[in-house]
């Protein structure tokens, strides 16, 4: 198939109704608009839904709504909206309900800026709202990752009844860049026996709740979730590794800055230095196990990301803090030069 | 001065008022409508604001909006609700706004249930919201101590200008204990010249404000913020050593758990076992350096915490990966027994 | 066509949908949810839109916008919901949008019950939100008028571009009776030049508005929309004259009480009392003219209705008070029986 | 006492709090916003409460609220806002809460413009919400009256159970007078056993309330309240009467249309036209009896309001159409002068 040329919000949108997922619901934040607008043009096209709720509270509630029907259902917005939206997170994931969540991040915190910025890991990694639970978080690093890991985390999220978040930033939304549709997870939504979809007195009622008074009862569904959660770490963490095997200097980035590195470790490799990238495509689940192992033959890391050291601690207990993990960032929407890193990485590497 | 018999709730109202608070801005949930209670009836009679909001997001923006005018003020939720102020509480912090905050967890995720938990240690250590931000989080293991760090948030935050949680849990907030209100923190607030109260024609408008266009701005304002984190944690890291100095197994632990611990430990010292506990008080800043000098003496570390082992990860850091770092814990609003905590120590005890 | 048994709420949905209606809004409120039951079940298969908004104030200015932009749009409530409508439809008023409001009254004032009442007369021919405006008002008596006028309101609203209310109550909403559709006006919607349907570069932006800051031009668009209701007066007046010609005593009745008083009617014939029954289909534009004819005619009226006599002003008023007026009703949702209505006819009958 | 020169605006909002109350919720539209800014300043310092709610329809029910608890409570706001009122005002009414509400008219429908008008005299007099009820609506025609009747308001609402509204307009509550605030009715607030003001355990509970399911019991408590409308209408009818003694053409005017015509009575009366006018001043209970005397003299009517003719209707009614009635008016934001209206007088009297 033809590649299209495309935004990275844009792509995230088509790759979703490419996904199967015909229940859109929104509300306008820069820098993550054009998601709404492409779903709002194309939807009633094809008989999906785009709504526009009166808040972002409204827009997850209703993709809670929908997903436990049982149909693929996606919300999207940028940080402070993403804030709004940590109650119903929770709500879903306490719910084991599948949904896909958009974060095209900018400046924080607070109101912040519109620029981009990667400031929400922690927030997305480790406290997508209260209680004890993980989801899916997918990072992609170019406008073709934001279309087929927008496939994979629908498939992924009800494979496993988890939802699913692709944490972009706003110079990856903005971004043009040829995608090839073709190569989207095209796995079909299984059938959905939990889901609240009608039971045409077939079967007996499902019911979708997070809420058990018997703390026994709540206790042991938290127990099984976090067994599924080990299976999920098992078996679909992604990562990419990019002339690992023979750095000293390992830098660990994702998403628009894992380019940035890229770029800057081919220049060291050009000088001499033994320059290494490992990008984790999941960032929950994390990619510890490779970590690990690059911790071996590896003098030690470099985190590069645009906040002030989110992934730094992330680092070092999958590396059992084997090796020295160093960190360089621009933060409040800036964003490094490869120059920049480069620097960084000539330093380490003169012992600095 | 006598003591009082209360309810940990009433305790932190109570303590509020004494500090100074005048203003409270809540929305009910169980387990901490005692605290709104309390407002309810004492604050009319002071000149005091009591202030039940349409929402709990509107009541974290009232906070800022009070607190943006220099006058202490607070407001209280359990987990979902708190949830649903991330987006406020980024906005506070990333307006260098003091205010007090207090989520008497209840077990989560979702709706959850209503019996007590530790399980939003993650969000309130790592994620209040969108960005790059740190809040105060104090852990109170006793009635008294909900009284007495209350003091110490309203002091603490207005000393360095940022948002506190005292991070209490259900079974703190319903028990009743004798309380010293002579030993609160009774440090006045401190002229603030930076508030947003009204200028009189006699100085410069003063803007409380969280929005910065220009990514150079804002990325400055969020590393001098960061500067005095630092600070911060230099010199406002508060915790309690329990047996410590010689301890082989040392056990980790805050807030409700930290109390069962201690009484595991005696326990096991009884038996020969040289146990320990190391209680942080301070949840952010964390007691990394204390943690470090202690992994140079112990064999191990047992965390033990009222969740699936959200603090697992801190003290691996705070240790360099030094001394393994086991986990015992109950989540769900159950509660582990003194017996419970004696068997993981004698396990470990064991080399099992 | 043959005709289809049907309860007045379910008529008023499918009546729409065959006049072309495809964007319905809503929120619950008994006696009128089958309407947004059926709509939400039909509509989305005939690619129309059913959507329960977050309110009714959401609703009815959702309801604006959609028609704004040129489709057949409504919204149907009961009585405290239509309160809660009364900015959105003086704004849709003042905006010149036509659309459909539907409201099965139920008695109050207040909460007040769930039982029939026709209590909101004023507020429907006199008081639809703040400012000059008339909107129209349909008296349906039966399920097929319930139908028929549905069709009728789109066309006469399209016509005059003005806002129509069906005004029915809980007993014709609930009730089931065989409705013909073939009998609803199909008056195709006509080309809507005042639109803002996009103007595809080929036309000058359309504007729809009610915010004039200029009196001079407010005024004179007010002036221009009374021109525009007198003629809508003096065309679309709709009422039916049952056995009035030689009537001494004429009852005057709308909606579910019509029936009983035609009953009534037709009883005191067989005494010997020369009764009628002017029935008003519209409430406004009222049917003054006619009124004014019968009573040159008639010795006295009495007006039946099934709230504490609201409509007796505007009899007087439209019979230039040239003969005594009488009243008899009952209100908080009860009705009265023919045996009622009949007994007070006797008494006038008898003079007393 | 001395006069104070005043906005009617704050007029209303010194006399409000001179007869004791001390609870007032708003939203801000002009022309109306100075009522709020002036409760704003002065309630805090008298131990009142003045509060910005989240919208129109939040400020009405904590008027409910508050007044239900026996304290003397009031909002404000401008034609739209009052529509947004309308279900608040209804519950109130069919809860017999007494209560004032103020509406400084501004220019409708919709949005309108923020100019002074009458234009919501049906919605006043007849249509305050859903449901048979009334309400008092005082229309002051002075500073002096804006002042004088809100004592007025609360000493009747609270004897008859009643809301009571003032009816202004953005002229009044604009225009500054001298006051005196000695003429205000000082009656203090009755004991009122029917609030829901805690028992403390001596009385049974009060209970507020207007839903009724069994509608025999709301027909009862309609039929009951419409006792009360009557002795209302018997004893606390008031108006004006200027020159109408000997009068042929009696103007009927209000508010601050009222001064008008009243410069033009006497204008008239020096061009040797018996001119008179007959100023209501409260719109319901409306002047009827007065009325009805006058048109035995007179020889004709002509009302003058600021809208399209409402009140006309209700003069033909009370006079039983004796005499013609005329209408001169301007809407929109637009105010007659004095000449416009001698011009009118002038072409009645030639008879024309």
């Amino acid at each position: 198939m033809a590649k299209v040329l495309m935004k990275g919000n844009e792509a995230i949108a088509e790759a979703a109704i490419r996904s199967g997922c015909r229940h859109y619901f929104g509300y306008p934040i820069t820098p993550q608009t054009e998601v709404a607008e492409y779903m709002a043009k194309k939807m009633p096209k094809i008989g999906g839904l785009c709504l526009q709720a009166e808040s972002e509270i409204a827009a997850i509630n209703m993709v809670l709504g929908a997903a436990a029907s049982g149909v693929r259902a996606m919300t999207s917005s940028s940080s402070p909206g993403i804030s709004l939206k940590s109650e119903g997170i929770s709500y879903i994931a306490g719910s084991d309900v599948p949904c896909l969540i958009l974060n095209v991040q900018r400046g924080g915190p607070g109101l912040g800026g519109i620029q981009p910025a990667q400031s929400d890991y922690n927030q997305a990694t480790k406290a997508n709202g209260h209680g004890d639970l993980h989801i899916f978080v997918f990072a992609p690093s170019s406008v073709q990752e934001m279309a087929s890991l927008t496939g994979k985390a629908f498939a992924l999220g009800d494979k496993y009844r988890m939802p699913a978040m692709i944490l972009a930033d706003g110079a990856l939304g903005q971004m043009m860049e040829p995608v090839d549709f073709s190569l989207i997870d095209d796995t079909k939504a299984p059938e959905k026996d939990w889901a609240a979809s009608g039971h045409g007195g077939k079967r007996p009622r499902n019911i979708i709740n997070s809420l058990y008074i018997e703390p026994e009862v709540l206790e042991k569904l938290v127990v099984e979730r976090f067994e599924r959660y080990k299976t999920v770490e098992e078996n679909e963490t992604m990562y990419e590794k990019y002339m690992t095997d023979d750095a000293k200097i390992v830098l660990v980035s994702y998403g628009i800055t894992s380019r940035i590195c890229k770029t800057a470790v081919t220049e060291a490799r050009k000088k001499g230095i033994k320059a290494g990238l490992l990008r984790p495509i999941t960032l929950w689940p994390y990619p510890k196990k490779v970590l690990g192992e690059i911790a071996d033959t590896a003098d030690r890391f470099l985190v590069v990301e645009l906040n002030m050291g989110q992934m730094v601690d992330d680092v070092k207990v999958a590396t059992s803090c084997k090796k020295p993990v160093s960190f360089f960032g621009r933060t409040g929407g800036m964003l490094p030069t490869p120059e920049d890193v480069l620097a960084q990485i000539e330093k380490l590497s003169e012992g600095k």
